[in-house]
């Protein structure tokens, strides 16, 4: 059941990186919120927080929720699975406390908050209890396509979205069978990509984007990228049949 | 070779349809820009334009491009084929005639305009000789997901985009094969889709949106979808795994 009297959960998706590719709506929404909340890395800043800072009112409490591991752990490993059970559920009641004593909270969330979002746990334990909205942005891939000047999907063409962990085989399989094609998690497992990407034949055709739309943007053919692993804001495009009229 | 004197070109992308979807650089540039340029299919008002209104110049030029076809004819078709090179050779023209005089040209595009934009056509034809700018937008898809409180991705999912014009058999194992899906163009596909879905097993869990974001928005299990067409702005989201912690 909502409560009347409660504040409302906003999760607002920031966008791309560059603070102009907000949306109208994220930009009022942080703007009138009491509360702001965050995720953050152990000791590093918020992206999110940083893209929409200039909207946020000077009076908002600032509320970092910050991830309890410091170096990449397994999702698969009990002490994280136990460990982010615990943080999730302390930051639903940190947000929930908050929103009953009537304050609206803005989430902040980077790119989308429903395409691979990590607003999305939150939205599972609060999203019944309380008024929530969820406001999109532009995502990650659209900003990495555009800065790349690379029309991705025409026509008829299949999109895929593949996430880097998935074994090679797959990965080619499915890279063969699409038309355009975006891997996101790259990071270490790049080699794996690259041997996927040749499997496939899409290799020659295939663009690496790192920090798209951001400070520190790097854009190149994939085939002339030399390193074997990628930090977090990368991702490869595989554009789609540009069937031209 | 870009012509130093000559407008520039922005093509930007207006959103999933709620006018507070723009991002904050689209709504500069639509403030901006001397001669506001968009599709329009014949007879029918802009969508996009629409949706940009309350940003354009008083004194801007309209740019009206109009579509030469009334019903929808096949791709494929000579008559198509040779009306639409046509078409487009002549917005070129009309377009490089404002940037030739130092004006600079909003193109508007629904959705974002790398991702099945309408725009491409153009792009191709004077991103060479002029200086280009591509906004991104927020997707139709998100808009949708997002209005259907739908999560999507989630950590290692796959995500399809499926034009319902691929034949019923290749839409039913492209489904089958993927965690979460989007179905573009569904149109008078719907039956074809229909079928699909159930023999992937992903029609009870399918959403149907109909003007995502937009008045008269519709949104609804799949199962419960009666008709045997739908109209433009409409698509069918098979979300993700949904595996919670």
């Amino acid at each position: 059941m909502v409560q009347s009297q409660a504040g409302t959960l906003y999760i607002v998706g920031t966008g791309p990186g560059d603070p102009e590719l907000m949306t109208l709506k994220a930009a009022r929404v942080i703007g009138s919120a009491r509360t702001i909340a965050y995720f953050a890395g152990c000791g590093r800043q918020s992206h999110a927080r940083a893209v929409a800072a200039a909207h946020i009112s000077p009076d908002a409490e600032d509320l970092r929720l910050e991830y309890p591991f410091t170096t990449e752990c397994h999702v698969n490993d009990e002490k994280y699975i136990v460990g982010i059970s615990e943080f999730y559920a302390e930051c639903t009641a940190r947000i929930a406390a908050r929103l009953d004593a009537g304050i609206d909270v803005g989430l902040l969330c980077e790119g989308d908050p429903f395409f691979y979002g990590s607003s999305q746990a939150l939205l599972d334990r609060l999203g019944t209890a309380y008024k929530t909205v969820v406001i999109p942005g532009v995502t990650g891939m659209s900003g990495c396509w555009t800065r790349a000047g690379t029309p991705m999907a025409h026509g008829d063409d299949v999109l895929t979205v593949l996430p880097g962990t998935l074994d090679e085989n797959d990965l080619a399989a499915r890279l063969a069978a699409s038309d355009a094609a975006v891997i996101v998690k790259v990071g270490r497992n790049l080699p794996k990509i690259r041997a996927a990407l040749r499997r496939s034949g899409h290799a020659g055709r295939a663009v690496y984007v790192e920090r798209g739309t951001m400070t520190g943007e790097r854009i190149l053919p994939f085939a002339e990228l030399d390193e074997t692993a990628a930090p977090y804001f990368s991702l490869i495009l595989v554009p789609g049949r540009q069937r031209r009229r």
